[in-house]
């Protein structure tokens, strides 16, 4: 028998666009899905951008123009990968139109228009998710199982850091993840919005933040030329960088756990080093994405003399995800934590099934990104707006 | 301008069917193709086989016949994924049509019909590859460049294991690759023959050697139903198995370099262990298929106090293929070394140009193989027979 | 020719103790050292104590009385291994009475007392060192030297952590290190101290710093009996924890660096996990104590396709200190940082040459311990005093 | 109660002189020995030699006469770490005068002596040890207990290398370790010794070999001056090197288990890199010079989604010998095998006791060694002599 089609339109075609046409490509190749996905329509920032993602990754139709894609009656599904600050508009007028919304992080630029397009998608009555795709790296799902059974007992320390380095060269251009009106902030939004994310997803909800912002080379050639993967090709003009450069902070979690958060484009030798740390009262757990099949786990309970850290590889048919994919460490990469994503949220869909992290969760990492960043600016510790 | 549609049949609907589906499916979404894969027809061992493999993996047509398949005229490649006994009628059979062939590997379970399949192949003309993927993992292709270059110098030695754990349990079943009719061997020709290929494509051809195969378990239950990855359900009946758990030998290349290989499938905690040391007179390289975006290397033209082993994560835009997935570190996995594989075979193809494994390779790594299964027997070193 | 003697007299003698005998008697059999140490007296809190840790670990003579071990005329270095609410009185007393002075670390218990102790060693004008003895871990010094060379470039980030896992469990006794009025702070001065000295020593002054200290656990069960390594017998009373569990605190540091820090003793699995890294504007460099022998670096001045974090093995003839102990990767550990330090601590008495870290230093590391107990308890921004 | 003193004579006084002084030096620091060791005298080549040992490791008196030595009423035990061509004439001598043995290893340079060496001791009822100090490493200890207990079942496969450096510049001189005459073997005898003798230890007596020994560089420059490392000065004038470079062979334990042994000089990056791997029915075991502290163990038993190698930090109260020493993770380095070694073997002799190895385990050792020896002549597999 058939199963149901659901059509999906995606608005933004660069390295995101890549990233979620290839999760719905490939979603139903691996796991035995309620519905059919249909990449229906991808729509670019010009028809003619649209027209080459579209033969690249294999959508059926093209556009430039997103309003008319989102209120189209053919489509169940809109997918938001644009820059930051076009989030709110596309995704308010998508919920309008009744859509279900995937859309990628953070959220948005700012709380309120956060909490604008949360209000629209809980009206709507929508289902929506915000993309912090990591949870669904299947050690980090498999972490979060260990958590609620209990095995690492009471949380007392968080300690995450997403370092990158790839704006190290002074000479590196002034691309839109750099602007503040396109970007909302630089590492801060970009990285430690992930790592807020699992802060929250494994530990709960931040209580107290105190923290810094830092742009550390103030002046950037302007960009000639983007590419699709993160940079391009510099003009000879310079122009303000307007975020963050790095960013860190200190966190008190409401349930008593400390937390240390950093996020920084100028760590050399860590290209998407996006690492926790978890210390309970009964043992600890380690997650790096660049390990991203390994989760390495110390529990107490093992008899004192053979207590050690064990790397375990996620990657069998006992572990989350993974039995759909390839043998015990034939490993998986980056790409598959988005069709993860994809599954669990047409899962979602097809069965009325909440899905976490939605755009509540997205308001929520906003609130904390602002607290750092107010926290930054007076000195004091702020404590994030309650969602 | 509209590429040139390729047409390809796949024989084979397991793991391997799988894994070259996707890499078809794949390739041109993140390669500039100069020709149009198309995902023609797939053959199973019944046609209903077929119609699940073509619904799950994307195939437009489906047979249950695979001599009708490699001899419709609209097929241009013949993919080969079926148990190692099957290799050689089919290719042989594709290779009279002239069809160009990927077979998988080894390429077939004695000399004498490896020999037919080189013979039908260079007879016809035909482009010809097996599929020792990993080659194609960028850190492995990033050796092969570094050994050429000269920075390793004159190598002393290779030092290869291939190790998994998947049998070390007794009641595991008899499933085909542990029967020698359909196999060929055990873990020798299912691991080991990796491990030669990446010795002969690294260090050079293999002059002579000496070695152990070994059975620890000697019968097991029969199998009641197979899964798709590499196991199934166990019958109440025990049956032989016939062929190596384990095999291990010593190696005297034809350039002077000693080396050590060893395959097992009873080596707890080794998932997919193919790994290998390099130690030459100018540095050391270490690739493990676990971590397979990492390659360590050594150098000791380095200054005496910075010398160690650095780990590259070989996922930049200047390192072998990994510019066209994602950004650095956004790590890329298993199924990628079979996408590579589908570019450079269908570019060798499209622009007749040579490709690397081919039929030759499969059979001189089949002449390693059986010499040390002759080995094995008389406890002698036995030199590969030439080809 | 025999070597001047140089009579050193060692006030207590547990943990600490028992490493600072080691370094003395070590010292002189792997370095060529310029005098003739003498392990004359030790003093325990009674003879008896003394006697014991005399027979122990070499010692020619035994006290339980302090005051007369520091003002006999024939000693000339007064060692200093007491817990840390005595390091005042007994330094100020030997530094009146013309000594030099080894202290363990933190100098002392608050900022009075170790701004009097500095006070004194500078009026009696003698050579005067705090044990911050990682700084002498070959590994750390290689650091401190590629730094000094440029080789790192201008330093952006510190990231430093100095974990253990002792009294996780809530059972575990109230030793002294865990009542202020003796050890004046709990991980923060025991730990974070440490780390605060590597932050000096390889990135710069600290200018600023907002933090957080916490204790987990409130209540103890008293100490019935203590042995000579961290731990003890625990009574059926209990006592009140008078000091911090765990310290974390963002620095900001004088050149513009961002710094964060962190010391817990409840990080399960952490044994004496004192890491830090640093990124720079040309690498990046790892240390950690656990696996102290070796030293993580990363280039960004190496080929593009051939960067990486290289690990070095720090033990060879051409790194410092290792050349006199024994041949490449036959490692030292712990208790040779104290060898290191002996050996740099006579040679500095005997050549009149200056030693670091001193007495200074260690008022500034005492001056940033306050500073982060002070933000702690307003949750504002404080600037160490200026020492 | 003063102990009873135990007169030691050392014959030897380079690097194994230095780090067997040492150990004698440092063991009642550590430990609680039923004998107090009298470091009494070092014998050197010349007494000038000796003298120089002497002053630099603490021996009470110096004779260049190794035969007055081993004759003196006064001496209870001698230790033996001269080159290996030397053992014979002086452990026999020794034995005859019933002087407790310890001998470095290998224990002779071929049988003949190595049997004779055996009957003596045994004759004379002596104690007698073999210093393979390696089996002492903590971690070693440990994994030898885990194997007794059954955690790791019955054994398939064990895998050793003892991979070095430190000759693959063709300049480096040709020291006496180069030399048949003195040394024996190359690294054959110096590492894969060892290696051996970790495999009887944990695995069991070795049935069966076939192996092949290689020297790369024929020739190198006569040696001018030797120094207390492993090196020296190189002369103009070239030499002959009559023993290998590398060895590695294939083994058939008793048990049924199977073997790889490798030894080499030539593996750049690999300093002391004397590592084995272990797989069993029931689990894995790795162990690393290089990172002696640590023990990396893979348990079957654990829950299939956490199953994985954990590294055990062998440093705590619960692991054999380093409760002695520091607390958790403040780690132990090489000579501490030494002084592990003479508190073993200074009980065995105090309690009178079974001492393991003994020179009846380094017969069989050298038998193993030699079997290799002549199999890399014939090509055929040899089995050792039974002892």
């Amino acid at each position: 028998m058939a199963k149901k089609p659901m059509n999906i339109a995606l608005i933004g075609c660069q390295f995101m666009g890549k990233a979620h046409s290839n999760a719905y490509r490939q979603a139903p190749r691996f796991f035995d899905l309620p519905v059919d996905p249909v990449m229906k329509v991808v729509c670019g920032i010009t028809k003619e951008e649209a027209e080459g993602a579209a033969a690249k990754y294999g959508w059926q139709e093209t556009s430039g123009d997103w309003e008319e894609v989102v209120n189209r009656p053919d489509i169940d599904i809109v997918d938001i990968a644009t820059p930051n600050n076009t989030h709110a508009m596309i995704a308010i007028a998508a919920a309008k139109a009744g859509k279900h919304i995937l859309c990628e992080k953070p959220l948005s630029t700012n709380m309120r228009d956060a909490k604008a397009m949360m209000d629209a998608v809980e009206k709507a009555g929508v289902k929506n998710a915000v993309s912090f795709c990591y949870r669904r790296a299947p050690a980090a799902t498999l972490a979060k199982q260990l958590i609620e059974e209990g095995k690492i007992g009471q949380i007392y320390h968080f300690r995450g850091q997403y370092l990158q380095d790839w704006i190290v060269d002074p000479k590196f251009p002034l691309v839109w993840r750099l602007q503040k009106e396109v970007a909302g902030s630089g590492a801060h939004g970009d990285l430690a919005a992930h790592t807020i994310d699992f802060a929250r997803y494994l530990v709960g909800e931040i209580a107290d933040v105190t923290g810094v912002m830092e742009t550390f080379i103030k002046q950037r050639p302007k960009l000639a030329k983007s590419d699709d993967r993160l940079g391009g090709v510099a003009s000879e003009e310079m122009g303000e960088v307007t975020v963050d450069d790095a960013s860190m902070f200190l966190v008190r979690f409401a349930n008593g756990a400390l937390g240390t958060i950093e996020s920084s484009r100028f760590c050399l030798g860590r290209k998407n080093y996006n690492r926790w740390e978890i210390n309970g009262s009964k043992g600890s757990i380690v997650f790096n994405v660049e390990r991203m099949d390994e989760l390495e786990v110390y529990f107490h309970d093992d008899p004192p003399n053979l207590r050690g850290f064990r790397t375990i590889q996620v990657t069998d048919s006992c572990h989350p995800y993974t039995g759909n994919y390839w043998p015990a460490a034939h490993i998986i990469g980056y790409e598959h934590t988005f069709i993860n994503q994809a599954k669990d949220f047409l899962e979602a869909i097809a069965n009325d099934k909440p899905y976490s992290p939605d755009f509540r969760d997205g308001v929520r990492n906003q609130a904390v990104l602002e607290a750092v960043e107010k926290s930054s600016e007076t000195g004091a510790w702020v404590k994030p707006e309650a969602i």
